[in-house]
């Protein structure tokens, strides 16, 4: 499979460190590209150091194990006139490089997009920034908490009126996704013009366009969204979009014909709101009604009822409910990775799959420096143009 | 700039309705490609009457001008064979096809990946599925809240035991993301070996792989993820990690060294929790101990002086306060788009900037069909081979 994959051939220099640059460079990876690391030789990309829930395998953290699997690693350290050369000159070779420095860092070393397009005119050169090159945030640090915080996605979840924030780093990891997105469409054009791009993403933007919904909905209908205080689950639908307590867990009702759902549930007062309006206007009356009667009864008692009416309806499961199903299991979303030291890692696939397969790759995350010397003797080789 | 956009050139046809699969021709046709979505000439994408919050512009809903801006229309009933017919030939001249049936559809309308492969052979196929083409969950409902749902998602945010889903269509959002990702590689690929591909994403896959750091925490570290009964923000992050409320607001405050914290707050008990471990160990008494301090004073007093200890801190904002800031209006996030019936929307435009450049893109949502017999004028006037 693995000669077959889409970006083979393709050389990504990742300086990027911690989730957002690394998630994207990830993904290129398992796509097919070899995606080499270039980090400092005291300590490296700082995710190594970053541990969640203080988990290391050997001397890294999980977490960069994860992030990192699949990868290369050099290090330079860019205030020796030596290293910033070879880096140079794997910037000759490279086809892409993504940062994450704060606006004026890579100026500071020579390698600003338009000192590196005068080494190699036809690199893609990727950035992500917290908030942008300009405006008072740009040398804030670009954090995924900070940025929930101030880009109005802490007031969209919960029913009540105080901020919550999504409990994972939702700013870096659909960054990560747009960072992808540029780099391979510039890929793309430079296989037709010959020329390299410059590509820039930012976490405040990131966020932004994925609240499009809500904040288009305001800028057009003039009004902020109002969440509903019951079960709360996207404040621009109407009931009885929302997660109900049962007698016996939890069940996710979507988008429901409120007619159909009161002769599935035998629940006749909804009958009283079927008018089309009803379901905003009369939102947060119909969602009570419907949890003080779901509690009555089990989850499977209820949904067998709207299967049988065609509602669209699930049950709420954890992690260990969903591991434990077919449907998961027949995803073989799992792949075992072995480290250098011969430890086992869990990860998970990558979730594309192109030309009916999985896409499952073996290499783990590389220990700092592991490929410096390789890389100088396969690819830097020749005499410094 | 237009001209210069790098996917200027390619043709997709977008036979996908409502949000993952239309988001994701959004951003092909604001990097240059012109998307012609396929609708059914009765109703067309169900998206255009799928109203949030009740808000229609002209007889379409806000949210399908907001998805579907920068692309056209073209009408034809799978059931009709000369309608049939004119779908084959836009096929031979199409870079992409993107669809989300449900696993037989497409099969039923002859319009499976190896029959439009016997018509173009460079085609990218691209195919959104709620669950995956196997396993007992493949012909259920492909919705957000349902996927949500059923993924582990919605225990990972709030401090409760409860479930709680994220507030806006995330599923949809991020494989959306994955899409494209999919379909560029694949480009990129066509044009150094000449082949096309079949490209295959699923709301559910997309969801787990976003949950990675919690799912590979659990599979390596043997213990569920646990949140933090104290402002949970994210369950593998240790102390201060969260949202606090002040005097006159809320405050996010990110990693931070405990010792510095205590200075910086003067709260010496903090300092009785210095050890590496305590963070994790003892995080919700620590968290308690910032609760109980911070609502004694302002947002400003505790900012000011988190600031001069370069600790990561920001105020919670929402919309209103975001809009009115320097550094939103320093993105120009927004662009003003007229409808064909004269009307403005306001929206937003797409994220990633390249050379430099912000992409904005004027062009509005296609009236269903608009560009039917221009499109058979301009592309299909040959003879069919």
């Amino acid at each position: 499979m693995n000669d077959k994959l889409p970006l083979k051939g393709l050389i990504v220099l990742e300086f990027s460190q911690f989730l957002a640059g690394p998630s994207a460079g990830l993904r290129l990876a398992d796509l097919g590209a070899r995606v080499i690391k270039i980090e400092r030789p005291n300590g490296g990309d700082a995710c190594r150091t970053m541990a969640l829930k203080n988990i290391f395998i050997g001397n890294d953290s999980l977490l960069f194990h994860t992030i990192n699997r699949n990868k290369e690693s050099f290090t330079a350290d860019f205030k020796n006139e030596d290293d910033k050369e070879w880096v140079k000159k794997l910037i000759l070779k490279a086809d892409v490089l993504t940062h994450n420095f704060r606006p004026g860092i890579m100026e500071k070393a020579g390698l600003d997009y338009s000192s590196v397009k005068a080494i190699n005119s036809r690199i893609i050169y990727a950035a992500v920034t917290g908030y942008g090159k300009r405006g008072p945030w740009k040398d804030k640090p670009g954090q995924d908490l900070l940025i929930q915080s101030l880009s109005g996605l802490s007031f969209l979840s919960g029913s009540g009126d105080a901020p919550l924030p999504f409990g994972l780093s939702i700013a870096d990891m659909i960054c990560g996704t747009h960072l992808v997105q540029g780099i391979l469409a510039c890929l793309y054009k430079r296989q037709i013009t010959g020329e390299g791009s410059f590509v820039e993403v930012s976490l405040l933007e990131s966020i932004l366009d994925f609240q499009f919904e809500f904040l288009t909905t305001w800028f057009n209908g003039g009004s902020l969204p109002v969440k509903s205080k019951v079960n709360n689950a996207h404040s621009l639908l109407g009931a009885p979009y929302g997660l109900y307590k049962t007698a016996d867990g939890y069940l996710a009702l979507a988008m429901a014909d409120l007619c159909t759902l009161a002769n599935a549930l035998e629940l006749p007062v909804l009958k009283d709101y079927i008018n089309e309006k009803d379901i905003f206007n009369n939102r947060d009356k119909i969602k009570s009604f419907i949890k003080q009667h779901l509690v009555t009864n089990t989850n499977n008692f209820w949904k067998s009822k709207m299967d049988t009416a065609k509602l669209w309806c699930m049950p709420v499961m954890n992690w260990k409910e969903l591991l434990a199903h077919e449907s998961y299991k027949s995803l073989q979303m799992q792949q075992a990775i072995t480290t250098h030291d011969g430890q086992t890692i869990h990860a998970l696939r990558m979730p594309v799959h192109i030309n009916n397969k999985k896409i499952f790759a073996a290499k783990p995350a590389p220990q700092l420096g592991q490929h410096t010397e390789a890389i100088k003797d396969e690819l830097l080789n020749e005499k410094f143009v």
